[in-house]
């Protein structure tokens, strides 16, 4: 049982890992699967009422309308799925980020979370919106990764297993790591990728163990998908055949003289990467005057009008679709070459054309994302460039509207798509007016789709190594590198990436990757919060009551009164807790400080006036001079008001209440609320002595450090809150996130550079 | 000019991480071309001479005579220059590890050490030794690294150009993780695992910046080499035909029933995993009692008998491969069926056999070793069992006595070998006894390598990732991975892995990944270094002169006496370096510091004997109650004593010389030796004032933090030295890396369970 547990603890996380991974893995062939049917049925319908028809327009409104009814429903039940859990709708992306950040989202690994975006996304993509399933998956997974170490849901509050084993901040952080590795690597086939993905949006240092298991989360994830794709689609149990959900088909130049690249496209490469950065930055642009409509406007606010405009896109996308199809496309004969060795004409549509002709259109509309894709980077020379322009137009209004409508939508696919357009165009252009004919002209579509999508989403280390598996050709590398690098810098030029720009519009306290280089001059004491929360080592009840009540702080620092150790404080044959209690910094000092100190005391009370010894109330004033001991959480602070651990003033230290560790943290995940506890029958004088029930030694850092230093702290540790603290051990201040984000930063740069002198640091 | 570069430092750096990449890349053909060119010299030679002579062993005597000749000329060769600069030989990986850890060695970085690596591999590669040029490759880089964004060089002293920009020791360390990271790019053609390989080394936190410019350099290296191998070797300049140096050959399935691997298959991998794990602990064992031999032993002092043992292992080497492949071999007809579609005939050996006919152990001896691997991975059934398990014997013993001779000497590649003969040998036995033939037999080689080279090593997600990237088919990941987890379980059972043994011999105090679990009671105040050699604010020249000169340390804190404040120490109206000095705890708090504390100063004169105020010489005490200020480096402080910047006691600080910190750097990297400067004419009752030239906010720590912490503040903040003090402001004591070393730490573990009671650390 347990013992062994605590005992193996190592051991567990591996196993849970591997559990993790399995699960994403099946919850990633649950979407897969019931997309690939949905989708099956709607376009078989479809075809069924089309084909009879050839080019009769009139006929051909029959099939639309059943084609517009699908995709309605199909997304009115994805909409309403996101309509009762909200935080569902969208990629996940921005949200697991700022998770994995140290940021606390609501509800964004709950369970319910999980089933909205799982069923919502498959309705989603099956009702023919211009969304993905990936970003969702990610987000599946990292719910996955939070849920199951846990043994417990909030959502379903009978499945509770008595398992308190990971709940600290950082264990928990480690488990969506993994989660989140495992969605990417189900989603792309490319689990280097995910441990990449994990460890560029954690904030945490590397950790061999941990980096270690990621990936063995990953790679499970990426095993079960191909295990069980391999065992439903072609029936061949125990076999390997499909490496993850996004196949971009094999890169392979036919004749002697083909290459797939020389040195000398890596010009155009860069060309077409500065391109897609500003295309990228124009989508940006307009999804985020969208968004703020959707946050401000009084409409929105309404749920059922956020529906209804999900279902509104589902319908104007299908018309476009159709539309675009039937009126624009052109007929092409059937006898591609499909150079390449890919087998893709089985996915050529030959609607709205003479027999023996395809419609190059149809082919990129009446598919699934992935198979256009696919089509866009092998059919070499089958698309008319009219059509190609026609398609990229079309494809990046509708998908630049869909993207943060009330329904799950992933990001990377539509971009892939919208930028494989860009890239086969120019590939086009280059072969029939240059003559480029040396060079395999899917290379140039692939290029075209990592151009778009890093000049939407920015990302980088990751996004290379996710784009290099999925092509499984490695000597795309430095490519697909130098294009994302072009594209971030040329869209970096006007706008933040699309997850950045919908995480600032939601105010959340992001850290960036770095320190601004001009920051090197501002100190913590410019920066830091100088009204800090606090509470004494012994306080009232009512004071930590009303503390409780009037702020929403997480933690408050403990403090004692300036220099005033009575007898009682010291430390007696006190053991347990009580060791690493208050008087860690009184034991051996104390000697240090005479009776002369009680002078000193006194002063200070006239001086600050509301400061009274021995802990009266909580303070919200300036720190000036109370000596620091360590920190103590909210919740736990609430627990021991629940469970009246409290005593009398000048009772015996035997006869005092006191709680062990394990009960003060039997109600994780949900601490009880303070507004909502019963407190009446509570004496509001008694006192509760918080030293047994704090850290007491949390970082801290001194007024005179550089902030630089701070934020590599925040971003490293992880931390939420950093305690100023001057080296007399006085508390100074507090350092939170919000103290940290480059508006505030900047904000008081300004300040800082006008109204103060340089200060040389070339010492730090 | 300069200007320019100072505002464009992001700039420089993407400038020179591409030139580190393509330097290391050009290291890398040269390397490459001139091994290819020696050793097809050699084997044209002595083909020459075997083919005549068919199986007339009188007449073979000559062949071998002739290689056995070559052989000990090359290694001579590279022996020599090993001699000439030691640190040269090995595979360099171990030291890098250590530099990038944040450990100094010396001469790892210097340009003399390139030139002996990398004409010393070329010649001991070619010189027929069981040696790879990988681990020298990545040396290579890592010194490019290091040596280029200095512009200047310590070996030709003229070598210097005035380009001060990147000279901290976290600059330094960034530009060596892309330059090791180069290497391995270069050498496996995986620059995913090369960046990899510098974040696993690398004792940095995640930096999106960094990790981003790593990968670009490591894919600047690839692209390199890539160029430059097309053109010598194809004379296709501009085109791109070679991604790396180690080509594994295509792994693909001819038959339709074939697999490269069945999930059962997962079963068979794990227990070659195992006794991989333990073959490499083997491995390690031989070698470890070697090497201390060779460490110990008073013959190995000279290094003309370790040159000669070099010579000695290349003629054994020579011997043995040559008699091995003549009376042992197996004569087997030359239709081999090429499975695979791999073009390897081509180096199949027909020594010592009749026509038409090949011998296997020929083929494997008579190859350079990466056409050996190629052969066993892609020629099915082509090796007899006997043949395999004699190679394999003689290759492990011989592999493992050359490893740590006097030559440059990487053990990748013969590890994969090693690993590939004990692969294809499981794999023939599994085909032959066991009817498995629906899956692809190259595979048990590949996981055969992957097992034995992770015994050997126990690198784990870089080797990975080099694997999965060499092999360029992604399906391999869950085997490789699962294989090398198992490995290194069953390895580190018995012993660590060979860089770590190495390092170990050598005493280097390298930091580990993580923290013990079990040191989680264990505080700062149980293993700092209570004994601190510390320096006053201001110091009599003698005093510092004699701390400099009777330590070795490389920096001191800065100290004051407890409280002692006279008005001089007071900040007035001074400016500059003077603003962040002594008394960014004296400003607000002076008040609270009133004269009464004059007897406690006296009481601590009486109580510590030798600690007289102002400064007068520096301690080596107990420091129970000195205040800490900042932390003064050695260099520094030698720079002020060189240029006399002290003053008479009672001088008016107008008069009082200065020093700016361009001036205090100038001598960077070579600073004077103290041991080495005239101080005769400077008076040494004289006063230096180091508040203006300290570090005054270093990483501090309080003396009750537990030792995880700063476990971790080592790791992530790369740091050398952190300071202890405790809440009040003293100085307690210093923690540097030998207190934070596995032995130091068990050690003191040990003492502190038996004498303490357990301390509880929830909160922490």
């Amino acid at each position: 049982g347990s013992a062994w547990i605590s005992k193996h603890l190592e051991l567990v996380k591996w196993i849970l890992m591997f559990t993790i991974g399995a699960m994403t893995g099946l919850v990633a062939v649950f979407i897969d699967f019931f997309v690939k049917m949905l989708n099956g049925l709607k376009f078989t319908t479809v075809d069924n009422y089309i084909t009879p028809c050839g080019q009769d327009y009139t006929c051909l409104m029959v099939p639309l309308l059943i084609l517009i009814a699908f995709n309605a429903v199909f997304v009115l039940v994805a909409s309403s799925l996101c309509a009762l859990e909200p935080i569902a709708a969208g990629s996940g992306i921005p949200e697991i980020k700022c998770y994995l950040n140290g940021v606390k989202v609501p509800h964004v690994v709950r369970l319910k979370t999980l089933i909205a975006k799982a069923v919502g996304v498959l309705f989603s993509v099956s009702g023919g919106l211009f969304v993905g399933k990936e970003g969702p998956m990610i987000h599946s997974g990292a719910i996955v990764g939070a849920g199951i170490p846990q043994f417990q849901s909030i959502t379903f509050k009978k499945l509770n297993f008595n398992f308190p084993y990971f709940r600290s901040d950082r264990d928990k952080r480690d488990f969506v790591s993994g989660g989140a590795a495992a969605g990417v690597a189900a989603a792309f086939g490319a689990p280097i990728g995910g441990v990449l993905f994990s460890l560029e949006e954690g904030s945490s240092f590397w950790n061999q163990a941990l980096t270690w298991r990621t990936f063995f989360c990953a790679m499970s994830a990426t095993f079960t998908l191909n295990l069980m794709l391999s065992g439903l689609y072609f029936k061949e149990w125990g076999h390997l055949n499909i490496p993850g959900l996004i196949d971009f088909g094999l890169f392979q130049c036919s004749g002697g003289d083909c290459n797939l690249w020389t040195a000398m496209d890596l010009l155009i490469f860069i060309a077409m990467g500065f391109v897609g950065g500003i295309l990228g930055a124009i989508f940006n642009a307009i999804n985020k005057s969208i968004t703020i409509c959707r946050l401000r406007h009084p409409l929105f606010k309404r749920k059922s009008v956020r529906v209804l405009e999900a279902v509104t896109v589902a319908i104007v996308t299908a018309a476009v679709a159709f539309l675009a199809a039937m009126m624009l496309g052109h007929c092409k004969p059937l006898s591609v070459d499909s150079s390449g060795g890919v087998n893709i004409s089985g996915s050529v549509r030959t609607y709205f054309c003479p027999d023996g002709e395809y419609n190059d259109m149809a082919t990129l509309f009446f598919n699934p994302q992935e198979e256009a894709i696919k089509q866009l980077f092998h059919q070499e020379g089958a698309f008319s460039l009219s059509s190609l322009a026609i398609f990229f137009g079309f494809f990046f209004l509708l998908s630049c509207w869909t993207y943060g409508s009330l329904v799950p939508s992933g990001l990377f696919v539509p971009c892939l798509l919208c930028g494989a357009a860009y890239g086969r165009f120019v590939g086009n252009v280059l072969t029939s007016f240059l003559n480029l004919s040396s060079v395999y002209s899917g290379t140039f579509a692939l290029i075209g789709s990592a151009a778009f999508l890093g000049g939407v989403v920015r990302m980088t280390i990751s996004l290379t190594v996710i784009l290099i598996e999925s092509t499984n050709e490695i000597s795309y590398g430095l490519p697909i590198m130098v294009t994302l690098i072009v594209a971030k810098w040329s869209g970096d030029f006007f706008n933040k990436g699309l997850y950045d720009i919908h995480i600032n519009l939601k105010n959340v306290p992001l850290l960036e990757w770095e320190a601004d280089r001009k920051l090197e001059n501002l100190l913590v004491s410019d920066i830091m919060e100088k009204k800090v929360c606090y509470v004494f080592l012994r306080t009232r009840v009512h004071s930590i009551i009303d503390i409780l009540k009037t702020t929403t702080h997480n933690a408050f620092p403990v403090v004692s009164n300036y220099r005033n150790l009575s007898e009682d404080d010291r430390p007696t044959a006190r053991t347990g807790w009580e060791d690493i209690g208050s008087h860690s910094m009184i034991s051996s000092n104390a000697v240090d400080f005479p009776q002369q100190t009680i002078q000193q005391i006194h002063r200070h009370r006239t001086d600050s006036g509301d400061s009274i010894p021995n802990g009266d109330f909580p303070h919200r004033s300036d720190p000036s001079s109370v000596v620091f001991h360590g920190i103590v959480m909210r919740d736990h602070l609430v627990e021991l008001l629940k469970n009246r651990v409290c005593f009398m003033e000048h009772s015996s230290s035997s006869t005092r209440p006191e709680m062990d560790y394990e009960n003060l943290t039997k109600d994780y995940p949900r601490y009880p609320n303070i507004h909502e506890m019963n407190l009446t029958d509570i004496n509001l004088n008694m006192m509760i002595d918080v030293s047994r029930y704090m850290n007491t030694c949390p970082y801290t850092v001194s007024p005179t450090a550089p902030v630089s230093k701070v934020f590599n702290l925040f971003r490293t540790m992880g931390l939420r809150h950093l305690v100023v603290v001057n080296p007399l051990g006085e508390l100074k201040g507090i350092v939170t996130r919000h103290n940290l984000t480059e508006q505030y930063l900047h904000h008081h740069m300004h300040q800082q550079t006008t109204g103060q002198a340089m200060r040389q640091t070339a010492y730090h």
